[in-house]
């Protein structure tokens, strides 16, 4: 069966969140999950619960990485932090997948120091799944790399198209450039130095596509530098929790506003659920030698219970190796060109 | 009486819409309007409306620049196109102000090349105006400069602060800079830098704001670069669009959605409004020697009438002036600093 090593101290609502999602996670899924933490305050939450199976895993580490700690330095003084035993479990092969919903910089330079880069990554990338009126797509970088050159974003693409095959069953999958126009000459030095790569390459590339485009799916991956990413994925959060406060307010204005909100709560129940990133749970940062998903720092037990199902099916569908056989496969189309 | 040149032909739904939206801002606002673009057209536009008033003028200009043509080309090309004796009308004194809805970029290098940058001024910029939660914000750079150094984005800064003061009327706004985070250390190479200078500077500098934040209403002034600005924007008006249209597909599946849509009809044409970008009309190319104002792409005749009145009130509040004294002050602030 499949192991998740949980960090359990990481996030805004740790450890009850994080206990109680693993705890939905391994009634929902096949995986056991090793659940990294001060074991005392974790088995209290976790009897609570009244879990009594045998798929969850307790694993002590006494230390504590906060939310608002330097990334590099908390690592090197926390050595036995829970994320860093969680990242050490992977690494030494105890478990498949690390998960942690705490420091976003912190799990990435953790998972990059304990797990590795994959042979001919250069920058690893935060891919998130995100809704569509099409379905899903996956937004490549999300906000590890907040300064990019061209080369960078190529591999995004790369990986963001092998993970949107694999682990949203996308088939040939439409990658498009995030760009401020859809004319090949439009946007920055960056854009039209990734355009020209791209165009060239073997992926299904569909050129630029434009902030209107991404909610629309018009790609089925969305590549851009993890700072515009970051902005986009925080803003698109914010804009839906600004509708429905809009929402709210319009319906408690009047008798019609409360009568047709009762009509239409469940409606709007469905959508909310459509925009929320806790049904889509975790993001993986790719290109890695191991699977490791970053979750939301404000991740309740759903969002949890989600991150752990996105770190399965990344294992299941073999991400890892696909990336690295990718990586492989273009750096050797790359040296045939070269020596032709 | 303030008179405003529009390029009558500029737009998806020129010249109809546009003429239109003039015929509406003449009975609205104490304007006068120069329809500038192929007469005959324009005159058989503006006879179906009815209108019979003489605060609209029509000005001959029989060349006419498409949406897809190459800026500077265009521009050097068709000298008696409607946008550039637009602009000109502007430049020697016999309109107050130019309104385009035709290509960004054209109008853009159009008002640029014949209105001239005002002094100090290395980088004008588009300063566009949204709905948040708490009213309106200013999101500068909206488009106009895809690269950018830290210079011109505190250049940006102050140009916004100083169009939300004069025409939004905010006092002492609260500009923020959009980031990936919260903390001083965040961002980009360009976002560290222009944090560094803004907090040295002036302005109600309230620090970074991220994604999530901006339709939040946490600043009256959003600066980023022009990458980044249009792609939030054209984000936003596309989300706005996916969430309606999932509402729609829930509002029509049964019966509690139809009566509940019937309802609440009115609120959610309240909310569409308060998001549709054509109650705002057209944003400011800020930081030239005279008032230009970009109206979207696809504009009909309410965002024409609105992009008029945004032009008029920029004219009757000295934004040009204020930006131009603001500049200077600055200007002069830094040789003292430096002299000192």
């Amino acid at each position: 069966m499949i192991r998740i090593a949980v960090d359990a101290m990481g996030g805004d609502h740790a450890p009850a969140e994080i206990v109680r999602g693993a705890v939905e996670a391994v009634s929902a899924f096949e995986v056991e999950v090793l659940l990294v933490g001060e074991s005392q305050a974790v088995s209290a939450v976790l009897q609570k619960t009244g879990y009594r199976g045998e798929r969850i895993i307790l694993v002590e580490a006494p230390e504590v990485i906060g939310m608002d700690e330097h990334p590099v330095e908390a690592l090197r003084k926390k050595k036995r932090s829970s994320l860093v035993v969680a990242n050490e479990l992977v690494r030494d092969g105890q478990a498949d997948a690390v998960v942690s919903a705490g420091s976003t910089g912190a799990a990435m330079a953790c998972s990059l120091l304990r797990l590795g880069k994959l042979p001919g990554i250069e920058r690893p990338a935060i891919a998130t799944t995100f809704p569509t009126l099409r379905g899903f797509s996956v937004l490549i970088d999300a906000g590890a790399n907040a300064d990019c050159r061209p080369v960078h974003l190529v591999k995004f693409a790369q990986m963001g198209a092998l993970y949107a095959e694999k682990v949203l069953g996308v088939d040939n999958p439409r990658v498009g450039l995030l760009n401020i126009g859809e004319e090949e000459t439009k946007g920055n030095e960056l854009a039209l130095a990734v355009y020209a790569e791209l165009k060239k390459s073997s992926l299904n590339f569909i050129g630029n596509v434009e902030g209107r485009d991404v909610p629309a799916g018009k790609a089925d991956v969305v590549v851009c530098d993890g700072f515009v990413g970051n902005v986009v994925l925080k803003f698109m959060e914010g804009m839906a929790g600004a509708i429905f406060h809009l929402l709210k307010e319009e319906l408690s204005r009047d008798w019609r506003g409360m009568a047709g909100g009762l009509l239409l709560k469940p409606a709007f129940k469905r959508i909310l659920r459509r925009t929320d990133y806790a049904e889509y749970g975790g993001a993986p940062l790719l290109g890695l030698k191991g699977v490791s998903i970053i979750a939301h720092g404000s991740s309740n037990a759903r969002a949890i219970r989600n991150a752990i199902r996105v770190a399965k099916e990344s294992v299941e569908k073999g991400v890892v190796e696909a990336i690295a056989t990718g990586t492989k496969e273009t750096e050797m189309a790359r040296r045939e060109t070269n020596n032709a």
